[in-house]
């Protein structure tokens, strides 16, 4: 496979004392390491502080130094525990991400945000460290289950938009069942496309924020799922936030009438599920957005939005009146 | 004093949505603050998992934000702890240290080192994360026992002997009792030097380890002392590891002869004991340097040197037979 040939260039690069490689119970039996592995139970469970600890243990007890290499073979919540775990053992030593399901290859593995879980908060606890490298392989993507490509596929397709006329045109036209064969090129392509952002803004203060495309109505349709007790995806709340973003993108920046359209039906439709929100929750999502700690000012409602695929608009302040008069017709 | 006008005029400058002072228990009671104050138990047992923990809890529930301002008032254990909760706090909030002791004016609250000990080992987690600012405000020192001032002066005279033979001849002629007024000047002058090498040098790859005269031997000193169960400061251990560096420079870098003597009567036998360890526990103490893992290769035992006061020599390999005919002399 693939990534071992590039962890082994990359080991061979980097001349660590040790190297110790953090997995999940689920990953864990679809590869073999000569060499020590961690394993951590799957899940967002295991983003606590309770399993850093572990972890932090383990590599103490185990002898591993500031010249060791620590390697993520995993999702999100690998690369995010492992990278924490890392950033911070000795004042932090090297590591590398190898991700293995679409969303942590096009998004989580990639651009140094790490943390844990705490108090109830999704990475309340964490750091920006960047890894040494993330390694890519699409291969991994035929060990998943549909349902989670599908919730990797979102971010795929906002980087796409926010980057790639070509790789839009290929994620308009994927067939039913998504494979490593058809989405990964485009997967490797949004890793390097987030890494290149990321370079160029490792602290988000500028540029990075354009990665939020999709995410101001994206996270209002999260929230407002998850107090209703009925829970949805992080990927499934963007594909809808996508939507949003396109349409106000038509409205406000320029965006070619049509394309929210044909996003709808060709990516939105295909693959993801109806939303439970109904017109009638649109000023709750409105106040939610309000909320949005990445607003500049509070009650200030911006979105990033697109003048065209490739061309996006950073933090267009979006009044509230749009927002209702449009809200219906967007879900 | 000093400190609050300075403190004040940071808050302006950095505008935090709010402000949260950490202090430890015998620190607390000398100062009053109109806002969040947290309280830790006074002690290394404060640098603790538990303790950052309940650290990370208050600032979650008391609604700390990305916005929010961290001040650490207090010694080392105060800015090394709370610096880390700082660091991983939301990835990473703002925070300004105040040092109240010498050790951590001159040392400890400056340059970006944080974090807790953890599985028994000191500072085993932690990150490398830059203050804001170090308020350094000598009018704290007149809290503080004379055992206290003298543990903090050894990194003010290994500053000194670094970076300016005028101050190192304050130090040379300093009455036995100490105070903010006959060492508050060495003291502000010694984290300004600090500050200025490790803005030369932020990760520790070149320049800074320069600061770590006086400690090759120093922590070997240390080490024994625990062992035997006759466990010495810090700054103890420090003053003696300054005199086996002079003795080194005079030998081996061009010191003028006579210096180290003059330290030794001058500093070392004025305010510190001498050391439990003796000449037969020379071959020890060079097995304890060998080992030490800021050596460029294993058992290679590295200095930091002297060619005069002002000008170090960064890592000088020391043949362990010149260490073993000069061990007894040096103490």
């Amino acid at each position: 496979m693939k990534w071992r040939e590039e962890l082994s260039a990359e080991i061979e690069r980097l001349r660590p004392d040790r190297v110790f490689v953090l997995t999940d119970s689920n990953v864990s039996p679809l590869f073999h390491w000569d060499g020590t592995v961690l394993v951590v139970p799957a899940g967002e469970e295991s983003k606590s502080l309770d399993i850093l600890a572990g972890v932090w243990e383990d590599l103490s007890s185990l002898g591993a130094t500031r010249r060791s290499l620590f390697v993520n073979i995993g999702g999100g919540v690998v690369s995010d525990l492992g990278g924490f775990a890392a950033a911070t053992f000795k004042r932090g030593i090297r590591f590398v991400n190898v991700p293995t399901t679409l969303l942590a290859m096009s998004d989580a593995a990639i651009g140094g945000k790490t943390g844990i879980d705490f108090g109830g908060l999704k990475n309340e606890v964490g750091a920006f460290r960047m890894p040494e490298r993330v390694i890519v392989d699409a291969s991994w993507l035929d060990t998943l289950p549909q349902s989670q490509m599908r919730e990797g596929l979102a971010e795929v397709v906002k980087s796409a938009l926010l980057g790639s006329e070509d790789v839009y045109g290929e994620l308009l036209n994927l067939p039913e069942t998504l494979t490593a064969h058809n989405v990964g090129h485009a997967a490797e392509w949004s890793a390097r496309f987030k890494e290149d952002v990321v370079a160029h803004d490792p602290h988000e203060k500028g540029l990075r924020r354009i990665l939020n495309l999709g995410h101001t109505a994206g996270h209002a349709f999260e929230s407002l799922a998850a107090r209703v007790g009925k829970p949805i995806g992080h990927g499934t709340a963007v594909a809808h936030g996508l939507l949003v973003a396109l349409r106000l993108s038509e409205r406000l920046t320029g965006l070619t009438p049509g394309m929210a359209d044909e996003y709808k039906q060709k990516i939105l439709n295909r693959f993801y599920p109806a939303l439970p929100p109904e017109c009638r929750d649109v000023p709750k999502l409105i106040g939610i957005m309000a909320h949005d700690k990445k607003n500049p000012a509070v009650g200030e409602i911006s979105f990033v939005l697109l003048r065209a695929v490739g061309e996006p608009v950073e933090a267009v302040r979006v009044d509230e009146k749009i927002l209702l008069s449009d809200g219906c017709e967007g879900n």
